[in-house]
């Protein structure tokens, strides 16, 4: 297996985006990326897009050649592959660019992820998005994304320490990393008092805990290590890649409250890059709701279970604290177009490696990415070094 | 890159399957084939799954860690992905299943294809089918599949000499086959007089030039070829992977009767696999209607542009043809649930090679499978051999 860099990275600003189609996302995103690489379209072998719910969100399946096409790539005939995995999509888009670029099935290949979620009714929305949960047994008996993981959020206070402020503060510090994130949707930053004063959603989440729906696309390039600095004098490489998978209702699950697919897959990602927590500088981690951040920083072993609350509220996690989490904003404050999620992580993390992330610019050698589908039925980690 | 081989293959019939749920389909399919490849759920590594839209179709996505999940492997929590590329997804899960094990990322690998169309109405199913085409300028402007492969028919019926009874032979060839089939959905043989009777659904295009509505599962389980034969006596070696995109509009091509991701992709195929058009001894196309089957016979090479008519009347792509085509009874006999198509055709290719297609026995060495998304917006085509 060949080693494997990111040449060159590209995202749209995430928000409500009414003026956007979604072709338009993903070409502006694969432009961007395209340009940042000093690569022409021509120079593209393989594309690979996230995406969770075109079919519903826009009518539209078929999504890996409709993007090669409006990409201009149509007349070269490349193989264009679309993957799903509900809100993992773009990390798994990013996992199959790796493999076929480590394998040498492909040299230049892109990943993207793309999801224009506002065109249908925020009802219909949360509908769509429930089909990332067990419709039959989740979906179907009334149970919403907030719902699930409010139920998570209230097993693990019952269990371990964790006050609703140290909560809120998970949000807190993602606003405070988002206003200083030009793509980010929400540029904003907010107090303990503006989470614990908002609309209850789902006991106890309300709605500062909750991402927003987003429009938006991120494209990632991939080359051999080898020949990636004919592109970049900053290539990042690609220290691990691991996915796995749980129950897909979270009533099946061991423990609610613990993601054994994270747990199993940061185990695999830290043994494959044969380096330790320590080693890391940064995480992007999926915080679809402020407890979803909680239990990733735990559940990938940066501290034992329980911990992760007075960690926030000691800064550990924050833009300058011994671990920063989340610096985009996270799904939180940057936004969750669900498809492009898993990319604009890898964006964040390649920017910040590469020292190109501005306001929020901090130390780093090496960054890892956490991405989750549904409650945690798909997890993918990803571990990236400069070079 | 390592050597890999079909070790095992399961289908369920094919048919309106009111009885069944997408999870039984999936589950019998991989039962099935696990049992053919005398494994256990627990030997398995990783699983793909092709499937077009569950989102619309079931209101499911994360279809990958549903089947993980529902195959009892969640606890194992095996990576597992969906791909998707309208009805070729099925091909597209199996070319992605062979890079994991030729890679040396997976050893023992599923790839499956599922879909459920019948739980919908037959409007809904295919507007459904319509998110295969471009929404925005085929699908909205009221293009349906049958429209859309009509005009390729008129096209190519104005340039070409092909008879309305040589088109409908194409049908009343696979219906033969199907006859043969137990999977098949349709085991009735039919006459030319019973095509050229049938309502007419988009002229030329009548009734029994279409493929129907079907629900329908397949699973193949790959491994090195190097430990192939610890599972089986028959290993099927796959002999080249290959795949093309196009413009996702039929109105945007160079010529709306030739798919040129089939003819790209072909010589791909044939350059990877080092073989001839005389080495291969059988091929299932994506027939998704009538005139489909006579443009791939001919785009794949086996006969120059205008060929294919007679070559059908004359009875060369029949079962013991020089040149069997579609003896399983291709998508229009044996039935399209549109995920599960290109898995299926894998099937039918290793059970002929292995000597076991019973009734529709032929002698053959080496097959080729040609699977097809939209008009041909992405065509993927694979050659296995036997060992």
């Amino acid at each position: 297996m060949k080693d494997v860099a990111v040449i060159g990275v590209g995202c749209t600003t995430f928000g409500e985006k009414w003026n956007h189609s979604f072709r338009d996302l993903f070409i502006e995103a694969g432009a961007l990326a395209l340009e940042d690489a000093n690569l022409s379209g021509e120079q593209i072998d393989a594309l690979f897009v996230g995406n969770m719910s075109a079919g519903r969100f826009i009518e539209q399946e078929h999504i890996g050649a409709l993007i090669a096409d409006y990409a201009g790539l149509a007349t070269k005939h490349i193989p264009s592959t679309r993957v799903e995995a509900a809100c993992a999509s773009g990390g798994l888009a990013f996992r199959q660019a790796i493999t076929a670029v480590a394998s040498g099935m492909s040299t230049i290949v892109v990943a993207a992820g793309v999801e224009k979620m506002t065109d249908i009714t925020p009802g219909q929305t949360v509908d769509t998005l429930a089909s990332a949960a067990d419709r039959e047994w989740e979906g179907f008996m009334g149970a919403t994304f907030p719902g699930l993981y409010a139920m998570i959020a209230h097993d693990y206070m019952h269990r371990y320490p964790l006050t609703r402020e140290q909560l809120a503060q998970v949000a807190v510090k993602n606003h405070f990393n988002g206003a200083r994130n030009p793509i980010a949707q929400f540029q904003q930053e907010i107090s303990i008092e503006t989470v614990l004063s908002s609309s209850l959603v789902a006991d106890p989440l309300r709605l500062f805990d909750c991402s927003p729906i987003t429009d938006g696309a991120a494209a990632v390039i991939l080359a051999p290590l080898e020949i990636a600095k004919q592109f970049t004098d900053t290539p990042i490489k690609v220290l691990a890649s691991a996915q796995a998978s749980d129950t897909i209702a979270l009533h099946d699950r061991r423990d609610i409250s613990t993601l054994d697919a994270t747990v199993e897959a940061g185990k695999r990602a830290f043994h494959q890059a044969g380096l330790t927590h320590r080693d890391i500088d940064l995480v992007e981690v999926h915080d679809c709701f402020t407890i979803g951040e909680i239990c990733a920083i735990e559940d990938l072993g940066f501290c034992t279970k329980g911990e992760a609350g007075q960690l926030t509220e000691d800064g550990v996690t924050a833009l300058h604290g011994d671990l920063p989490v989340n610096t985009s904003g996270g799904l939180k404050a940057c936004g969750h177009p669900v498809g492009a999620t898993g990319i604009k992580q890898i964006y964040e993390v390649v920017l910040q490696l590469r020292g190109e992330a501005g306001k929020r610019q901090i130390e780093a050698e090496r960054g890892m990415t956490h991405n989750v589908g549904g409650t945690g039925a798909t997890v993918v980690i990803h571990i990236l070094g400069a070079c």
